[in-house]
């Protein structure tokens, strides 16, 4: 079994990766985080101005780490917005990042692009499609980091904040939300900007954050540009295996045979794994770095390779192709296993001029954020039959998950809490006549398309996907070499985003003359 | 100095008290509860179909209390909603309370109007406008009590849940909310009715459960009927002075000669009780029932005298006519503080053939539910300044608030808290794309409308308010005795109810089929 642990929901920019990631480094980043690293492309300018300082504002160590124009500050933010026990106005210092170079100042209602931090440390994210969007209306950027991750520790450290269920209960979604409104508020009063509209993106569970954060603070964000958000792979909105034939179908759109090679694997493993020393031949022909102890490590690293493959299935890498191609280009005498062997190797976590493949642990980790994050509300319903997809069996089973987050973080599963907080059912209904100034934006290669809104929910809640692209792939900065689909979805969301601007600000101008 | 406590926001129709309230039970209630006593009124009906019942759901004990046709039980309810630690994982009793007479049935989206319950028990709140309305669409009727009050107490008993600032601080209006969100959820799927539009009515704080509860919770709650709900009196979106400015007004237009010998009477209630046996000799003339220790005390009774008539100035009674027609009409030799005894025992809190008048006591409860809440996030700026009410000056004073709030509760207001939560300011600019279907409906002699929200904000979220009522007048049962403009105010909101229970079964059925 492939376990609980689920594919992490992180943008991931690898064409674009910014502040200087060696391909060296991307193996370890990508195993620590098992998908993640998120959209970061850094450009490097001049020094920003300087932000009015207050109290509650001081400049972090981190600023050495961060590109010019990139300041980083803490807020000091309250732990918990929704109770009033003593030990919930225990306070902690949350980062975030401004850069200001673009900015038209509070007097001209120039907007303000916050970026929702997601599951890893905020510096990962800066820069972007959303510098773009600062340059093009004349934006201030503020990228919010998410609580429990980089920096932004309840009870000064990840030791203290990770240790046990009770210091890891204070990190949930509506306290991010309630976080980044409660910063928001007091960043705009601290630089006069109160006039100035918001514009919230993020992406993957970052994009979730931005569209819940105009859903349930519609005073304090004026847009949301949500990209790969799958807030509708919660209960039964989504088919489970949506994610999975997903995957399949990329593979097999790419090929019919590496399709095919793929899905016989998985039996020829068992098969060899069962034989005397067939472990011993496993770890021989994957190159793993340490012997395998069983065919179900090999099976879910494999698994693991081909979701990111189709996850991160944008240009320039394409990953699905290479992998693919890697299968079927193996010699033609070469064995199902030598061709799957061939496929890893070529993949985003294999290569790379290594000795060997690191194969990955899919336990869940007392010491991850995200699985915490999984354990509690962020359940989504991944699994799949035997004959749907490509892979073996892999049902959703919640009874299992339940007693293994109890195990690992003595914390009980609340699977329906996301659809009651936040909805989903009925989404077209429930929101076609209330809501505003959403866009959806998705690649259909991305598995977690699946989950997201891919229709017109209104005319300002709006679905803009391609059918090339996959995960995050429009939070990236534009480049020469963006494909014209990908230029046009950007474009596309720029326009929107320009009449949400220019609607506030005509709003704003009404009010102030009383008209 | 009146201190810190304000008038209760509850609704109360002395006219239509079900239950069978007699006279001689009102002042008691009334001085327990400062100004309360939600809008009740019973007629006897016969016994209701049953509900199915479920493992989380009991009939309590309070059934013998109901009147036929309404049935109570309990929901066992999460202690947090919002955080992960192992104590959030509590739960208690929450009552809520059934009346399916009216009810088409699942099968026949028929709509569920649900009563937001507010700061009192919910027993006191059956019945009313609300019985109407299901009456008219065949709805069902579900009343849910709010956490911390009546029956539904965390930790088993008022004893425990008012212990301290640990055990009352789960007491917020967000976890109300979200208790109403997963308990009306919960319902709807015992019941099969997931497909039946919900109509969340309320009055005052109650009243603003209610809006809020469709703007967090559109998903649950198809439409709002928000009566008599001062969202915008929190930070400085609202005057401070205003709600005193509009009692000042109610009893100004009503008699100038009543308005002026209130105004003159301060400072007469001073000059007397500084000269030697003056407390005595006031105690006397007010016919108090403990001899005075201030004039103060005093005052304040006074005060909130004025303040109830005019909150509760609604036919037949109108409090404000009655007391003004006892100062006005006492001979005319009285002095000063002989009329403003007679209004004293004319209105809500005297008379009615008790011996005695006792005198309120303004000091912050430990004991009170609603005291903790203004404590916390429900801080209303009210206050007003010397010479623009017939009052003395008695500025809002938020240290003192802080000082007192800490000596009482151990617990530190956070002023800001609803406004970052729920907005506010802006609202028309907020709203006017954003949501859709709240009735706020106010009279405008209540002192509350005056942070109400009194102007459409677009075509669906609509101020329907009469000049001559006051608080929660609207929620009262329909009766040959309405004059006519509360007729047409009732009306009118069932029209516009009437609207979005046709709009929300016609998307229904172009949703299932398929067009």
């Amino acid at each position: 079994m492939f376990g609980f642990k689920l594919i992490k929901l992180n943008c991931f920019h690898s064409s674009k990766m910014g502040l200087q990631f060696s391909s060296q480094l991307l193996l370890p980043i990508l195993l620590l985080l098992l998908v993640t690293a998120t959209c970061v492309s850094a450009t490097y300018r001049p020094m920003p101005m300087r932000f009015h300082r207050t109290k509650s504002v001081t400049k972090t160590d981190s600023v050495v780490d961060l590109p010019p124009d990139f300041v980083a500050y803490n807020y000091t933010q309250i732990l918990d917005h929704f109770n009033y026990k003593p030990e919930s106005y225990a306070t902690f210092q949350q980062k975030y990042v401004f850069n200001f170079k673009y900015w038209g100042g509070p007097n001209t209602s120039s907007p303000i692009f916050v970026y929702t931090g997601a599951e890893s440390p905020i510096i990962w994210d800066i820069d972007g499609f959303i510098v773009d969007l600062a340059s093009r209306f004349n934006g201030l950027l503020l990228y919010i980091e998410h609580r429990y991750y980089g920096d932004s520790m309840p009870f000064g450290s990840e030791d203290e904040a990770f240790q046990n269920s009770s210091t890891f209960g204070y990190l949930s979604s509506t306290q991010a939300l309630a976080d980044y409104a409660q910063l928001i508020t007091d960043v705009k009063k601290n630089l006069s900007a109160e006039n100035c509209p918001v514009i919230a993106v993020g992406g993957s569970y970052g994009g979730m954050l931005a569209s819940w954060l105009r859903l349930k603070y519609p005073h304090i964000v004026t847009g949301a540009l949500a990209s790969s958000a799958p807030i509708l792979y919660f209960d039964d909105i989504t088919p489970q295996n949506g994610y999975h034939v997903v995957v399949t179908n990329d593979f097999r759109e790419y090929s019919e045979s590496c399709y095919n090679t793929i899905k016989q694997s998985w039996n020829e493993i068992d098969r060899v794994g069962a034989i005397a020393n067939g472990l011993q031949d496993l770890s021989r022909i994957f190159s793993t770095c340490s012997p395998l102890d069983s065919t179900q490590k090999l099976k879910d690293h494999l698994r693991l390779v081909y979701m990111i493959s189709a996850q991160y299935d944008n240009p320039p890498e394409n990953w699905v192709s290479k992998v693919c191609s890697a299968i079927d280009g193996t010699p033609q005498e070469t064995d199902i296993l030598g061709r799957v062997a061939a496929g890893l190797n070529a993949s985003l976590l294999g290569g790379g001029g290594r000795p060997c493949n690191y194969i990955s642990d899919f336990k869940l980790n007392n010491n991850s954020a995200w699985d915490w994050q999984t354990c509690t509300e962020m359940v989504m319903p991944i699994g799949h039959g035997g004959n749907d997809t490509m892979f073996q069996a892999w049902p959703f089973d919640l009874n299992n998950l339940t007693r293994t987050c109890q195990a690992v973080f003595g914390v009980t599963p609340r699977p329906h809490w996301i659809t009651t907080e936040f909805g989903g059912h009925d989404i077209k209904s429930v929101l076609g006549k209330f809501a505003s100034n959403i866009i959806f934006s998705n690649g259909l290669r991305d598995p977690y398309s699946v989950g997201g809104v891919l229709q017109d929910i209104s005319d300002t809640v709006v679905a803009v996907y391609t059918n090339e692209g996959a995960h995050c792939l429009d939070l990236s900065s534009y480049s020469p070499s963006d494909p014209d689909w990908l230029v046009a979805q950007k474009d596309k969301e720029i326009r929107i985003i320009q009449f949400w601007i220019a609607e506030y600000n005509a709003r704003l101008s009404t009010t102030k003359t009383g008209t």
